[in-house]
């Protein structure tokens, strides 16, 4: 008998409480799940189910912890946690990549068709815009969700150019690294996505300097994480550029003195891009515990090496 | 020497003027192009590469005409001119494909993601919406045009229907036909689009009945033909339905008194989906002289049965 604990807000166990079993059940994996409210015995927990945001920081106790398999994509909250010594796996889950992939594929399509001045009725101006191929982008990241986007992005026709640490190769995108890729990338793109993982390295990303790379008129767009960027430098280089639409902020729900709601050129999203949606997502938990007991390596494990420097 | 008449507008003629005989040049087709403004010899006249909001409406006097070229894809405005006996050939042009694919594919997410909603700025509400694999859509018209959108949707996740005169096989798309079909797909499409030719049997193909076919708060897309909808009827049902985005209208530009311009469910483009792009566009008609010239059969023939009638 497997013991799971799923440490979570009482919201997430409800759109999980049926799925999660179910999926368990369908790997013939024999379990029981317990809640926080269940204060269970830490020495007992074989698996823990994890939202980084929740009360369970202090991993210590759980002796014979075999995982921690968190449900969110980002895991910047936990993976520094020097309490936690058992394997963390970040969630993959084909929903979030997807979801993600509607959204940058609809925001991206929504600056470079200029839809926005369609929308405030600003006249019949009978301008067709450039097509895909005149119109670069660039993608900061090329994880599970910044290769998506820029599989998607390249079949639409757009030339992609995607910047991650390490050379990827990905059908139709031109790969760059180091800090002279990045500047490259963001030098020639008219739209520039953040999907980095947040580390101590990506930290405000975008600041002053970077900024300071992308062409006027350009446009940002962060469905990444809040952090990847200085809000004041962006906020100092917006008059030159585009548009910002923004889906993740430092603090959320971004509060309502933040100058972000009553910028002309910045949107807000409310961090809907990147949704771990629990049909797919139990999945995932569930093939990554039945392989964990079966001895087999897990999937989507999260190399800490930095996060613990 | 191949004779070519350019019957268009002399702002057309400032966009072909040197791409025109570029093309034809490196398809090694000896020509001479002449405009309406050289008040050519209809007897002298090989072909004619044609807009059809042109003064040249009669053809009866071109004795030896090879073929029209049209340089719109829609050519409602000649296919059923009785001087016109020549073949007729529409333009299908791949930038044209291309941009309409972008358009439509923009404004599917914009309406499938509730962009108006953030863009506004009506606050926080982080409720993510559906997957596409729960947004159905139907496409009116699987030719060129709708079946490139068709594909594209299908592969971004979309549940696709296509109405069609007859049943097409495209990958991911459910094909229905007939006045069953058309009720099929519009009951059961939370966004529909329309790009249907614009012929006898399609005009107001969006009326009282049809309109009432789609359910409350599905969303109606136009990139196809102001004709393909009856204006009252779409403002008599909007309180009901969810948006309508129009990019063709029956009189353009839109004028100014119209009341879609203050309807608060509908946005205006001005006619950007379906610009014919000439750099790709004059490599089409030069290779129709080709083919005209060198006995082979001409591409993209115009089928006028219907409009003759």
């Amino acid at each position: 008998m497997t013991r799971i604990l799923f440490a979570a807000s009482a919201k997430t166990w409800t759109e999980y409480r049926d799925l999660l079993p179910a999926a368990l059940a369908a790997r013939s994996v024999a379990h029981e799940i317990l809640t926080l409210d269940d204060a269970p015995d830490p020495t007992g927990i074989d698996w823990i189910v994890y939202a980084p945001s929740c009360p369970l920081q202090d991993f210590s106790g759980f002796s014979r912890l075999k995982g921690v398999l968190s449900l969110w994509a980002g895991v910047e909250l936990v993976e520094g946690n020097r309490t936690l010594t058992a394997p963390l796996a970040r969630m993959v889950d084909s929903g979030l990549t997807q979801g993600m992939v509607e959204w940058v594929t609809g925001h991206v399509l929504r600056h470079h068709l200029g839809m926005d001045a369609h929308i405030a009725k600003t006249g019949w101006t009978p301008v067709a815009p450039p097509l895909a191929a005149d119109r670069p982008v660039a993608i900061l990241g090329l994880g599970a969700l910044g290769s998506a986007c820029a599989s998607v992005l390249a079949g639409l026709g757009f030339p992609v150019t995607g910047w991650s640490r390490s050379p990827r190769n990905i059908s139709g995108v031109t790969s760059v690294t180091g800090d002279d890729g990045l500047r490259t990338a963001l030098q020639g793109a008219d739209i520039t996505v953040l999907l980095t993982p947040l580390t101590r390295s990506t930290e405000s990303l975008m600041n002053a300097r970077t900024l300071g790379w992308m062409p006027d008129g350009a446009v940002l767009l962060n469905p990444g994480r809040g952090a990847l960027v200085d809000d004041a430098a962006l906020l100092a280089e917006l008059p030159r550029l585009g548009h910002a639409t923004l889906d993740t902020f430092r603090v959320e729900p971004l509060p309502g003195d933040h100058p972000f709601w009553t910028h002309p050129k910045v949107t807000i999203t409310p961090h809907i891009a990147s949704a771990t949606r629990p049909a797919t997502a139990a999945g995932v938990i569930a093939e990554n515990i039945r392989r964990g007991e079966a001895g087999e390596p897990l999937l989507h494990l999260v190399d800490r090496t930095e996060a613990l420097q």
